[in-house]
C-alpha cells in the first residue's frame, strides 16, 4: 500500500527530526512491511533508510509518495549530525537505542503520543484493509463450523481455522488463536492445547487474521451439541449478548472509553454478573492487535469517527465455563458499525 | 515442562538480585509460557510473580522445582527494597523499564551475557523438545510435497505446510514461513505472496515450527517439474549441497563460529560462488529462532557440545534464482548431528 503518514507525525511531534525504527511504526509511516530500516523526517521531508534486501521494492512502492529511499550505510551518528534534538517513541525504545542517541548529545523528545493518537483514527485505506481482514475471518469461521468433529483437539480446530483464513487470503494471524473446550473457556486467555472435544462441550474461539498488515479480532462462544445441562450457560449467554449489543448501540462519537465500558458493565451488574466480567470492554485494532483507544473503566479517551476497536464483554466462572462475544467495530458517521458479522445468536452444532 | 534454570543464571550473573520480565527469558528460567510476570532471584532462592490468570497453573507446574509463586500485587519498588543492585538483561530492556529501576537508586548490572551463554548450551529436556519440533516439521514437509499443485499461490503452499505442522502437534510456527516460487527464490527473505506456481518453477521453502516452546528451522529448494532449462541451477545446487554437507562434517567441538562459516564459504569460493553467499552460515536455535551461537565470518565464539544451530549455506542470483539448504543440527559427542532429516538430494516434483 503506497501511503505516507510522515508529514502527519512530523507535524504532531514538533522536534527538529523524527527518527523511527520500530517495524509497526515504520509500516504506519510508509505502508511498507520490512524487518529493518529507519524513517527520518525533518522540515525538508522524509527518508526511508533500509538495507539491500528492501531497497528496490521500497524505491518502487514509495516512488510517488514523496518519501526518499536510501541505503543505510553511514552510522546513525553521521545521519543525525545536523540536528540538536530527535524524537523517538520512548515507550517503545530499547534502553541501548536510547543510550546511543543520548551519547550523541541529542535532546530526546518522545514521539509516542503523536503516533498513538494518529494511529487510533484510521484513514480510508486503512479501514479498507481492516474490513477485508474481518471478511476473511468471517468466511473462515463459517467454513470452520462444518469441520468441527468430536474428538478433535483444540490445536486441531485452531489449525483448521488458521488454514482457512490463509486460504481465503490472510497473510497470517493477528494473534495466537484461542480455542477453549468445556471448562477451559473459563480462562480468558486459555492456551490452546490438546484437550479433545466431547459432545455437549462449550467452545470458545477468539481469532483474527492479518490482511495488508492490518488485523481483525472476533470471538464466538457456542455449543457442540446440547446435553441439556446448559441452562445456566444459556441464561448467561443471553446477558453477555445483550451487553455486547447494548454497548454497540450506545457507543456514539464523543463518549469516553470509560462510558463505553460502563454500558456493558452496568448492564451485567443488573444481573449480578459484573463480578465475572474480569477484563475491559475493548481495545483499538489496526496494525497492532492492541492499540488505542482503550475501552476500560479507567479510560478518559474520547471515541471519534474512524476509530476501530473491539466490543467484547465476557463472563468467566472458574472451573465451570466462560462466555465472550466480540466483534471488531468501527465508529462511522457517529455510530458503531460491526466489521465482523458471523452469527451471534447461540449456535448449537 | 517443569524446569528451573534460575540457580544457573543467578550464579553466572553475580548481583544481589536478578530480575527478569522478558517472556522468552522467563520461559527459560521456569519452563512456563506466560504473557506476564517477573522472576526474581537472590541468594535465598527464586520467586515467580504473576497475575491471577497464571497463578494456579504456575503453582501446580512449579510445585517441585523450588521456585516460589506469588501474585504480583505490590509495586516493583517495594519488592526490590531489600537490594542495592539488580541485574536485568540490558540489551532486551525498554528504556522506560530501565529508567524506573534507575530512579529507585539501584545499581544496574547486565544479565544479558549470562542468559545468552547459558541458553546456547541446551539441557536434555530442551534438546528433546527441539528434536520433536524437527520431527514434526520433517513429517509435515514430506506430506506437503504430495499436495503441491500447479496454480497454487505461495501463500496457499505456506498455509498447507503450517496446517500440517499444527495437525502433527506443533503449537505454531517458529517464524513466518517463506515460500518463494521461480525468481522470487533469489530474495533470501522473500515475503510469501500471491505468485502462482508454474511448471518448471524452482520452489524454496524455509519453515519451522514450535513444540513445547522450542523451535525447528529447515530450508529445502527443489523443482516443480523439469523444463530442461535448469542446468545452471542444478550445478549450483550440487555445490550448495556439498558446502552444507562439508560444514556439517567439519564442525566439531572446539571450532569457532568463524571457522564453521569458512568451511562452507571457502568451498563455495573454489567455484566462484562465495560472492553469491550473501548471509552467514548459521545461528543458534532454541526458545528463540535466532540466538547464540552465531556461525559467521566475525564470530569468535567456540562451538560446544549440546549447542543447536542451523547449517544453511545459500547462493542468490538476482532476478534469476536462489538456493538455500538448511538443517537444524546439534553438536553431540563432539560431532554435528542433523535433527531435520528430509531428503536433500535434488527433488523434482
Amino acid at each position: 500500500m503506497a501511503i505516507n503518514n510522515t508529514g502527519k507525525i512530523f507535524k504532531a511531534v514538533s522536534s527538529q527530526a523524527v527518527l523511527t525504527e520500530q517495524s509497526d511504526l515504520r509500516q504506519y509511516l510508509t505502508g511498507l512491511s520490512t524487518s529493518f530500516g529507519y524513517v527520518l523526517s525533518d522540515k525538508n521531508g522524509s527518508t526511508f533508510y533500509t538495507d539491500p534486501r528492501y531497497l528496490e521494492m521500497a524505491e518502487n512502492v514509495l516512488a510517488n509518495t514523496g518519501i526518499n529511499v536510501k541505503l543505510f550505510k553511514e552510522p546513525l551518528k553521521k545521519i543525525l549530525e545536523p540536528y540538536d534534538e530527535v524524537a523517538i517513541p520512548l515507550s517503545r525504545t530499547l534502553y541501548e537505542s536510547w543510550k546511543s542517541l543520548s551519547d550523541m548529545n541529542l535532546k530526546i523528545v518522545d514521539s509516542t503520543p503523536a503516533f498513538e493518537s494518529a494511529m487510533a483514527v484510521k484513514e480510508q485505506e486503512e479501514t479498507a484493509l481492516i474490513k477485508e481482514a474481518c471478511k476473511i475471518a468471517d468466511k473462515a469461521f463459517v467454513a470452520l463450523l462444518g469441520k468441527i468433529k468430536e474428538g478433535m483437539s483444540e490445536n486441531e480446530v485452531a489449525a483448521e481455522l488458521e488454514y482457512l483464513m490463509r486460504r481465503y487470503g490472510a497473510t497470517g494471524t493477528s494473534f495466537d488463536t484461542i480455542v477453549a473446550f468445556g471448562e477451559n473457556s473459563s480462562v480468558p486467555h486459555h492456551e490452546t492445547g490438546y484437550t479433545k472435544l466431547k459432545f455437549g462441550d462449550i467452545i470458545l474461539i477468539d481469532f483474527g487474521c492479518k490482511y495488508g498488515g492490518y488485523c481483525s479480532d472476533c470471538t464466538r462462544t457456542f455449543l457442540f451439541g446440547d446435553d441439556g445441562k446448559h441452562q445456566e450457560f444459556k441464561t448467561a449467554y443471553g446477558h453477555v449478548l445483550n451487553a455486547h449489543m447494548l454497548a454497540k448501540e450506545k457507543i456514539v462519537e464523543g463518549v469516553s472509553g470509560k462510558q463505553a465500558d460502563a454500558f456493558a458493565r452496568d448492564y451485567l451488574r443488573g444481573y449480578n454478573l459484573d463480578g465475572y466480567f474480569t477484563h475491559t470492554l475493548g481495545h483499538g485494532i489496526g496494525i497492532n492487535i492492541h492499540e488505542r483507544p482503550y475501552l476500560s473503566p479507567k479510560s478518559e479517551e474520547i471515541l471519534k469517527n474512524n476509530m476501530v476497536f473491539s466490543d467484547e464483554p465476557g463472563v468467566y466462572f472458574a472451573g465451570k465455563f466462560g462466555i465472550r462475544i466480540e466483534d471488531t467495530v468501527m465508529l462511522s458517521d457517529g455510530h458503531a458499525e460491526s466489521l465482523t458479522n458471523s452469527d451471534k445468536k447461540l449456535t448449537v452444532l
